[in-house]
């Protein structure tokens, strides 16, 4: 179950912090890492950081955008240091988010995701995200080292896991590319009834984004929804001909 | 609270560990770090390391043995990734252990100890510990880095005293060097007595202090024992003379 766990990380600068990731990621039984254009990948430094996690180095993926580290998972899970709830998504702390993650890591991939060490995710990647976590700390000093960071979420994700602090899902959720290619759909259909036009675009598809990121819909609700965006295409292309 | 708590690091080999050790606990709300005898410091490196928590650095207390620095503590936790208990000590894990370091801490001095980067603490080191803690990680790749270590300890911490999940002890217990004092009292009486005699010393002495590290007499019993020792020499004194 936790080998459906990933860490991504997202232009890391620091190849030592990459090594210590990866030893982190496996003294807590999770193996799978995404590394979103490095700064410095492969590196002697992340090696000798790694210490006997190199495996997960070489067996790490580099990859080019967060859209594609994520494309086929059905949770994201977006780690801040915010403590303030940012895009209307639920803010969750370390522990509950890992129970979160461990009672859908059953049936699904999922997604923890880890910014920049100078300033964490932008807003684009937050936005991409379902749930975003945070760990408690000072809070006059509550940025940690990212791969302490990484350390903490891992820990806790492995105690849930061991402790089975938390129930099983039975929803089945879509991917992230799933989600992507739905979006799309519904672009396309709110242009050609006008509800979006070209010189007034505003920000309905970032808002309509954060509404469904948030509110989750399972496979077989997004299915419907496809259905009733495709019943609308056809109803105008028939008025048209 | 959280003042009361002091981290303790044996012989850290590289400087920047001894940095990071300096952020992890300030990210947790904790200030004082004793370092036993370290390999170099201070250093550019622990200083690039420790980012904000410079402070910790300039304030820590650089001693040349463990026993120098746990004089006043009442209770000290020793680190270890071994799960199996040794000298009979109590185990726990990491959020049972700060569990228990919250419900003293605020009344009395502890010690959070962590070894060598390569070895961890020595027997002799565990020895003189009363509880020893370790961190529930993937039995096939188990030694955390020891900063990563500490950060999961100094959170464990955070998270116990902001959740409470803890009863405040009311007993009193004695400083590790009261304990020393009564250690030295005690064999000397027992010369006294023949109970250790020269040419069979045997292991008696490490079993008593086994079996008092463990048991954590409270500072009336205590009292109570010395008076004991105190009336053992007088009588055997008085018949002597």
């Amino acid at each position: 179950m936790l080998e459906n766990i990933r860490v991504v990380l997202i232009n890391t600068f620091h190849p030592g912090n990459i090594g210590a990731a990866a030893r982190a990621m496996k003294n807590m039984g999770l193996s799978n890492l995404y590394l979103v254009e490095p700064e410095v990948f492969p590196s002697e430094e992340a090696d000798s950081r790694a210490a006997g996690a190199k495996d997960l180095l070489e067996n790490a993926k580099v990859v080019s955008s967060l859209e594609e580290a994520i494309a086929d998972c059905q949770l994201v899970i977006g780690t801040s240091a915010r403590t303030k709830r940012t895009f209307d998504l639920p803010l969750l702390d370390a522990r509950k988010g890992a129970e979160q993650i461990v009672s859908e890591a059953h049936n699904g991939q999922i997604a923890l995701v880890f910014g920049r060490e100078t300033m964490g995710l932008h807003n684009h990647e937050l936005q991409q995200c379902n749930i975003h976590v945070y760990i408690p700390a000072n809070p006059e000093y509550p940025v940690l080292n990212v791969s302490q960071a990484i350390q903490l979420l891992c820990y806790e994700v492995y105690m849930a896991a061991e402790n089975k602090s938390y129930k099983e899902t039975e929803e089945e959720y879509p991917r992230h590319k799933e989600m992507t290619l739905f979006y799309e759909h519904l672009e396309k259909v709110l242009r050609l009834t006008n509800f979006i036009i070209p010189q007034h675009e505003g920000k309905v598809v970032d808002k309509l984004h954060r509404f469904f990121n948030r509110s989750r819909p399972e496979r077989t609700e997004l299915n419907m929804l496809r259905g009733i965006l495709t019943s609308v295409e056809e109803t105008v292309e028939k008025l048209n001909k």
